[in-house]
């Protein structure tokens, strides 16, 4: 029984801790997540009914080509139907693209501190990634442009950036469309476009007519507060999507998902107010950043990458202790930690435990 | 952009009619749909009580190794939590495995009437599906072994098959497996063992102890009633259950799935109820089969499949219009029809339906 061999030596994804085990094991009534982007406010409550319609249905094969959420969203998006796929969170969707098009030995091209599912998918198909140093926690795309070759298939481009935060801007990042030949296919992922309120981030969107080579992902995992039902979806040519569609699982979607997404995204008026709160949370992270003189990159999704100085690993655990989990573990940021931005009692909880934190590892360099 | 050259002509899965659709262009009230073998007395209430109980937790990501269902199923299996994978239905499984294993060129071996996602998961990897005929709807076990050479990955033996229905006895699939060399995979798909009553079927999970290379796919979408929310799972030895896991999504099932499945296995005399009622609806329907002169599988699933003399497809098409949706085409069976067995009532409809399709069937032709 051989298994490609490439992927013999794969890392095998290890779980993270339940916020139940957390309790336990450190004996913890309370514990805040702010490590995985999740909104704190949760799904609209009409997502949720939403669910509650579909209990009758529970043991009938969903709709595979979830035909009447896409309607809804290519209506929405202003796209046709056959411009969208839905997949098992997007990260389904990046794995159909490199199963659809990856062959061992092509090149793929994304910065070396980004959405790691990229890499772990091209690992998978034996593609070689071409990890391109982040400047300034934001993409460089005149050197990702300068690593194109014939062998290159896809340039993952992650705005806002996850870990970072970064966005790139609409001049910028048309001029580099402009230049990517037309063999190669830039994935913008943009889990978090939501909860951007900069003006000089791009609508997508029209790209996808002036440039056929782009392919967009977005996620109800994030804003749309549907992280545990995993929906998330693809937005490009229909000859694309078509291809993708060809390699997916009839029925890679569950019915409360389709539901609850149909839903939450006739419910604009709750993401408005997801997003008025996420950006007041950012003001009052970044006022308590300050305060302490730490240094961040500027945050443009529902997440803050700030740097705490010290080994993150050891921040995280400290943290952990305390009841707080966030994110450390970046290769290119040791001393970075990436916090969710949670509601504003969260951050108040997270910003006491950081301080105290600190000045914990203060008094063991003393 | 240059998709995989063995990917580009596969075909695209075709979405089945929503019951809703089929109401409305055929201006039905009634539409029964005993077509996809999905349980009629839906899950266990108990399941549906601990989706209720996850809506609080809809937006936090679901645990991604399933540790506390991952814990269940391996105490009621008797196997341990490494020997056991989770995935958006077996189907998942069945394509995981295949991106684990197949390169280009591998062969693999099948039924030449099965469930057809072995073999388009084996079209999209480049393998090259070896089809053994069945004989009388059974799995040629010596046929099969007869076509293993170096090349041969996986062989995929589905029992009870989809869609003849007919299981394969112990002694018999002992004596295959005693002689399948040690290269070789094998695939059991038991997604509908909970359903069979015959005391020859075999007991497979003593099999992992002493083949290897055995690998066992269930599932929660049949008997157990949650084919909406995605939830099958792989069972084997830990080293083939660790090579899956690398290439698996982290979050390839959701938490409602989870929680529901959870609940649902506990639930066993929910279980028992549902397989007494199915054994009952197959003398049911093998009752009026023979009433009508129709040749049938012995059937051990929760369908049979029926000769009805006519090309399927027609008899499709005329039990849609009477409001009764079944599976046709079938390639090597083209005047046969898969029938769900649904309720007493639903049987009761379909006959009734049948009965008049066929009677007017005949008067055509007169």
């Amino acid at each position: 029984m051989k298994p490609k061999s490439h992927i013999v030596n794969l890392p095998v994804y290890q779980p993270g801790k339940p916020i139940e085990d957390v309790k336990r094991e450190l004996g913890l009534d309370e514990v805040i997540k702010l490590a995985s982007n999740e909104n704190p406010y949760g799904a609209s409550p009409k997502a949720k009914e939403a669910i509650l319609g579909e209990l009758e249905n529970i043991s009938i094969y969903p709709d595979g080509g979830a035909v009447e959420l896409t309607a809804d969203l290519a209506s929405f998006l202003g796209v046709n139907t056959n411009q969208i796929i839905f997949g098992c969170g997007s990260d389904e969707i990046i794995a159909l693209l490199t199963r659809a098009f990856f062959v061992p030995g092509d090149e793929t091209i994304m910065a070396d501190q980004t959405f790691s599912v990229y890499k772990s998918n091209a690992d998978i198909e034996g593609a070689v990634s071409i990890e391109v140093p982040l400047v300034n926690g934001t993409h460089d795309l005149d050197a990702m442009l300068a690593k194109v070759n014939d062998r290159t298939k896809i340039i993952w481009v992650c705005n806002p950036n996850n870990p970072t935060g970064t966005i790139l801007p609409e001049a910028e990042l048309t001029a580099f469309l402009d230049k990517v030949p037309a063999h190669v296919m830039v994935v913008l992922d943009e889990a978090y476009c939501e909860y951007v309120t900069d003006p000089s981030y791009p609508n997508s969107i029209p790209y996808l007519a002036k440039y056929p080579n782009v392919v967009i992902l977005r996620t109800f995992s994030k804003i749309y507060g549907l992280a545990s039902l995993r929906i998330g979806y693809g937005i490009g040519q229909p000859e694309v999507i078509k291809l993708i569609n060809q390699v997916r699982e009839p029925f890679n979607t569950t019915r409360v998902a389709q539901a609850a997404a149909k839903a939450a995204l006739k419910d604009q008026e709750y993401i408005d107010s997801c997003r008025t709160a996420n950006s007041n949370g950012i003001v009052q992270l970044q006022g308590e950043f300050d305060r302490l003189g730490l240094e961040y990159f500027p945050a443009h999704g529902n997440f803050i990458m700030v740097d705490v100085r010290k080994p993150a690993g050891e921040i995280f655990e400290a943290l952990l202790r305390k009841g707080v989990i966030i994110r450390a573990g970046h290769h290119k940021y040791p001393t970075h930690i990436r916090v969710t931005v949670g509601s504003q009692e969260q951050n108040k909880a997270f910003i006491h435990a950081l301080e105290q934190v600190l000045k914990e590892q203060e008094a063991l360099v003393q």
